[in-house]
């Protein structure tokens, strides 16, 4: 039985007027179809005097029974980590080319919200990594991702050592350019640069991708989702590494700091117009195994 | 709680002088044990008139408690694919280097005996792939496979064309000299020469590495285990392919011939040592991120 | 000053009727230039009678000014393997795709023609190798190969092992599928396919790269094309290897055996129309580099 | 005929005690044979009223007949960055690991400096790359690199455009981390994180290895050495690229920046042990090609 979508919620990429266009678009379709609109604040700046309720995290996620992005993967990725806490479902409109997240394109988002407000559409659930950053036992800093943590070196001119830990095993010694820990969401985007396999979005699995490593033996491993991974920063008094989540948010660290990262327990609920077909995005947007 | 092992089977790799002595004191020292001991025909052979039943498969699985493969992980992945229905416990004692099956070492297989009728191990559930060869809507062969099912040209002057769906859903058209569908068991194996990624043997999954594909921007993916992989050999009147199980077993292909993978229900029960560490045997053996 | 093509000799792809179409529209054309015609054998089979000399190698090169060659790049390098020691320059008209190397495409040779014998026209000295394979210090077989000489096991279950020496210098040890030791030319077919780099056609160079190797840290190596490689054929009493030039010459190899790889004195003069870029037919029939 | 060696200068990497020790045996060494000794600024630090002439670059390698660099493969990367323009042969002792181009080792320098005065040696001539940084027209920047010439990101979140010509012929667009454009000598440090080929000390070429490329299909190209390549930093207002040479040298690049990059009329002069086997240092230092 598909869901009851009474109160959609509206979040906007910042500072693009093909967002407030579309935005206006939108909210006069979901009038039409006397649906409730609420405004995260990033939608609502578009507007002079809002004529719907602005709310914030958590409370958006919370009274909203759909959440609608308008952006892209980027404004998506942003919006699931703050919205996976209170489990309402998310919808991408693209305003550019077609995502792997944000898959409903400017011109057809009509006909597909008619098709999800009767039940047509297809759910994902999508994992998200947890990630605390400990510093003599304290931490110092968390985040979430829907793509990947990424710890990597700040100074172009040194690589950095890393020791890896699965469940508080021993994984490897690392001295490259950086550490890729990455969901099957995040496998088609920097794990992917940095050489690392595709992964179906539905696995429970974790991909460690090691970023220009010193060592002609490494190799991407792909893990039990349900693993805890710890990755320790070596190196003298000072070093030159961070932790970047997403691409988006950045916490610079020392050595000695101790990155844990596991599968939070709650999912992105993603959803997809009803012909949704994630090999195709692949091979459209990767040009993946295309022959020439 | 241990299982009770009571009733041991020996199976032994043909034709090897070490394999015979082997087996000569591992049966000496269960008999020390007081357990009955069964012979398959691979060990028995190595006798003129053995003292103990010698039976086959499927009966020897079925009536042992516990099954000891003298040899490498070459025998014992023949072994595996034989007794997996049978849902008895393997252990592998290896006579050359360690190997990722089979990993009592020659000269620990006592202490390890031991240990592991005191009720002192671990034990390994490794999945299984069950592959169908159909030709013209018959199935005209099938077979497990422990390692990999792989689909490869026998001329070596040409490609091979394949189309690769998984749920009936279109993967991709590959041109190359071959497909590696491996479980994560077969990762560490030819799936890892062909440049796929590493996956942790207690992963639900399976990838699919190209060999040699024709397409630069072709990549390993990896998949849902509960997947199911349809292969289909393209070409014109006469092709030059044939699948492969484990290595070991071939089966010549026609074009139009269509190989249907899935997860085998039953899953091989595989015991190690009780201080066995899946990453340090990975790192012995692979040299895996090494440091120079 | 451009070359004075008088005598234009026609190689055609067998048993394809666009070949004998093309051949027709050809003749007919290079008769309106008043340019004297040679037949090859495998065009002049297409003719019950035909009107012009019909010669062999290696006459066929020694007599031509030009050599056209129409079919695509298998064709032209099985010509230039035969033409090489004859310094005759060559010409592709490609039936199918754009070539690498057979880059005159069907809807434009009339007017590439009369360009080329206006004396505009790129030409360029492509690399060839020449192999022999020693057994007991007997020469048992020798071929040039304007792409590759590829070592490669024939059994598919089996590696073979490969030891490599540059120079007499001991470069590795090899278990793998087979090596490809390929010229620039080579870069973009089979080496490429198996993980290596482009070379640009002016390189003085060989590529050396292990198909599917056991191990983690082998990578390609590119060296002087003035150097002498020798690959042995490892193993013991049967061995299943054989060595195969540009895909289309195999030799049967028996554990021993070395085969000693050098460049070919004689370079392959290879003509392209005046606005022939390289570069943009790697991107276009590679889709190299192209973002998504 | 070897050279004469009379006058030797001695260049030691900073702060590092056993330098100071190394240095101190050197010397003495050298006065034993008689020769003439030139200390560099560096060298001379160490010591509080050095006893031989202190020269700056040029001098330095002017009046040398060979120096002596003490430290490792970055203290010489930089030396012969600056020492290239003098012609004088230079020789390298390393202090930790053997080098790729300080390769005598620290307890047989005594025995190989006996055979090298002797005229028993191996003498390299190693190409060098000369970088300008075109702003404008302008040349706001330039310097030589031994190893490599690396555009990269600076800031981390985001990928930086490039787009490539090879004299003047458009190769590619990239968005990646970067692109490193390696000598040989190069192409077993940072090239080879990167994924890139060996290339053989002497051949005379450029490869070009994009770091973290978002396109599946880019791949390493290597063009002969004769080659003028010319990167240019694309993006809008504010970029965050900047080049680096030899990992030792930055410089921050704006948007429109073109890297200019062409081999260097002078080579590098450097000597190695007699029996210098470059396959082997490989082996040795890489694990390359290592049988696990």
């Amino acid at each position: 039985m598909p869901l009851d979508f009474r109160k959609i919620a509206l979040i906007g990429k910042s500072g693009d007027q093909k967002v407030a266009e579309t935005l206006v678009m939108l909210i006069a379709d979901l009038n039409q179809r006397n649906l409730d609109i609420i405004l995260d604040i990033s939608a609502a700046k578009y507007f002079e005097n809002p004529a719907y309720p602005v709310l914030q995290h958590p409370e958006l996620g919370e009274q909203a029974d759909l959440v609608i992005v308008v952006g892209g993967d980027g404004t998506l990725l942003g919006a699931a980590r703050k919205l996976s806490d209170t489990n309402v479902p998310v919808l991408g409109v693209n305003l550019g080319r077609l995502g792997f997240l944000a898959d409903v394109s400017p011109d057809q988002w009509h006909d597909t919200f008619t098709h999800i407000f009767a039940g047509k559409y297809q759910e994902e659930h999508r994992m998200l990594l947890h990630a605390s950053i400990l510093r003599n036992n304290d931490i110092i800093g968390e985040s979430d991702a829907l793509n990947d943590v990424v710890i990597h070196k700040w100074d172009i001119a040194r690589m950095i050592e890393l020791e890896t830990t699965i469940n508080k095993r021993f994984l490897h010694s690392l001295r490259a350019d950086g550490l890729i820990v990455a969901t099957p969401t995040g496998s088609t985007a920097y794990a992917l640069s940095g050489g690392g396999p595709l992964l179906h979005p539905t696995l429970e699995a974790i991909v460690l991708v090691p970023i220009c490593p010193h060592t002609l033996s490494n190799r991407p491993i792909v893990v039990n989702s349900a693993s805890q991974i710890e990755v320790t920063v070596q190196g003298g008094e000072h070093t030159e590494a961070q932790v970047t989540f997403d691409g988006q948010i950045n916490i610079p660290l020392n050595p000695g700091d101790v990155i844990r990262i596991e599968q939070k327990p709650q999912q992105l609920r993603l959803l997809h117009p009803e012909h949704h077909d994630h090999f195709q995005v692949m091979r459209n947007k990767l040009r993946w195994a295309e022959q020439p």
